[in-house]
């Protein structure tokens, strides 16, 4: 692997080769920070998440570029999931040693190509490199694309719960490969303005609780509208199905409320290029259900439902 | 180590509640994305370090409080050297599944106690275990503290070389226990433009080549002037001695350049608590030389300086 003819510094410059040149409001890589000048008032967002070798993507069942784009992804998802616009994105890494550079290089490949893509400029970072196994490190900033972020904390009772696209069955390959919502997620809020949303990346279950914790309000979803992924195999029971659609994760899309009057308008006329699927309601009553056909309700929980009362 | 009494979910809990409240300026744990809302038009400074086990800290050689501390410690001290205020920091985890609890929380004690005592607010974060050995990512925000940060690339020919402080002998304990020069830094800045400054982190030889190359200059330095700290050993040789001032790094001081009048001004008036000292000059001719007592001059290389020519 010629370990000494291609040192850190020199993956850092190359890094720098693939990142944007400074101009007079941004100074990226090569100085103790990374410098912006913020946009006028907007709010800044702040995220950042961390991906393990053998917890977050194993090797090789997916490639060093596919473990560094979903480092981006999911901190991209984070800003889409408060109707914010991503900026600029920092990248820690612990490299295996026995690797050797073009094992790093694909896994910035990874990054700088996702980066592109949503205009992310990868200012920073830290470079190292050890004997244990990939550990990838994204903190990103983003601003609010209007005059405020939608929280979690939003949700009103008698608010109808809206989620995109389908949902179980990412953690085969989607949870590679998914697109982060930001251009929905921005399109949405400014079609009618979102009372809570969160992305769905540990399951739909647990996130919805997550709405309900920091809005203080319960939900009652129905089971027959959730909408299930092609990617659930159709050969499993109607409950195992429903299962995967509430617990998998990682599906990256986004849940959200709006007032009944506003849902009624996604309804009529889904201002995105994706499934727009109405699951629920939010209520006063704190408790999280889930109704079944059969009118009967069983308990939402962050695993899922269950099964016996 | 009881893991079920414990989960991921309680210990965000417990790291919540040793955290800042929320604020309508500050939105922090809870949420997808922590809210900052930028005050006036300051420069906005990113930086990011990650630290592993094994390479950065060593257990039971130190504590995990100090392995927190230092994590913080050596990104405040990235924005020190931009003369620059810390606001907030995200903090990623990587748990070693073994080590329980209690450990986890004296990481993040390490961290939050340090974070007091420089005001930097934790917003957010991400927690994970793994059988793997510890590692900590922060990514910390800043605010130039004037109305432009401090650049490595400012340095000007004839301008004087200044360090803050002892260099060499970090490695034992010091690189741990190193309080960030902060207000240091912001106090030299409102005394003396500053052109040019790093924090002392890969040695004094490989930081002031930092400088050179992104100021595209050279320097002199004066060997009898550079400040060996207590911590080498008086013991070893004078060369060797020197050696350690270097090379040794994690000294976290501030090497900074300004006009020959200004550093006029701080040799007679040190504005700070703590040793300040004249080491060199920047010269147009863009060589690194380090001058020795008898006159003669050799190269300054990253790894400390060439023994022979």
């Amino acid at each position: 692997m010629e370990p000494s003819s291609f040192s850190e510094f020199d993956l850092i410059q190359w890094i720098r080769s693939q990142c944007p040149e400074s101009t007079p409001r941004l100074l990226g890589i090569g100085d103790d920070t990374a410098v912006v000048q913020p946009p006028s008032h907007a709010e800044l967002l702040f995220a950042t998440d961390m991906l393990m070798e053998g917890t977050h993507f194993e090797f090789p069942a997916t490639t060093p570029e596919r473990a560094g784009r979903k480092a981006l992804a999911v901190n991209i998802s984070d800003i889409a999931a408060m109707a914010g616009k991503p900026h600029s994105a920092l990248v820690s890494l612990a490299l295996p040693k026995s690797k050797g550079p073009d094992f790093a290089k694909a896994v910035m490949q990874g990054i700088t190509n996702l980066a592109q893509q949503f205009q992310v400029r990868i200012i920073g970072g830290d470079t190292n490199s050890w004997d244990g196994p990939l550990v990838i490190n994204v903190a990103i900033m983003g601003f609010a694309a209007t005059s405020k972020s939608v929280k979690r904390s939003g949700a009103e009772p008698g608010d109808w719960v809206f989620v995109t696209g389908e949902l179980g069955g990412s953690l085969e390959e989607h949870h590679l490969t998914f697109s982060p919502r930001v251009q929905e997620a921005i399109k949405l809020n400014q079609t009618v303005p979102i009372h809570a949303m969160i992305d769905v990346s540990d399951g739909l279950a647990s996130d919805m609780l997550h709405i309900l914790e920091e809005s203080r309000v319960g939900v009652i979803l129905d089971e027959t509208a959730i909408p299930i992924s092609h990617r659930v195999s159709k050969n499993e029971s109607k409950m195992a199905r429903l299962e995967h659609a509430l617990s998998d994760g990682e599906d990256f899309e986004l849940l959200f409320t709006v007032s009944p009057q506003d849902g009624k308008k996604l309804l009529t006329n889904n201002p995105l290029h994706i499934k727009l699927t109405q699951i629920g309601e939010i209520t006063f009553r704190k408790t999280a259900s889930i109704q079944h056909p059969d009118g009967s309700q069983t308990p939402l929980e962050s695993s899922g439902w269950k099964h016996s009362l």
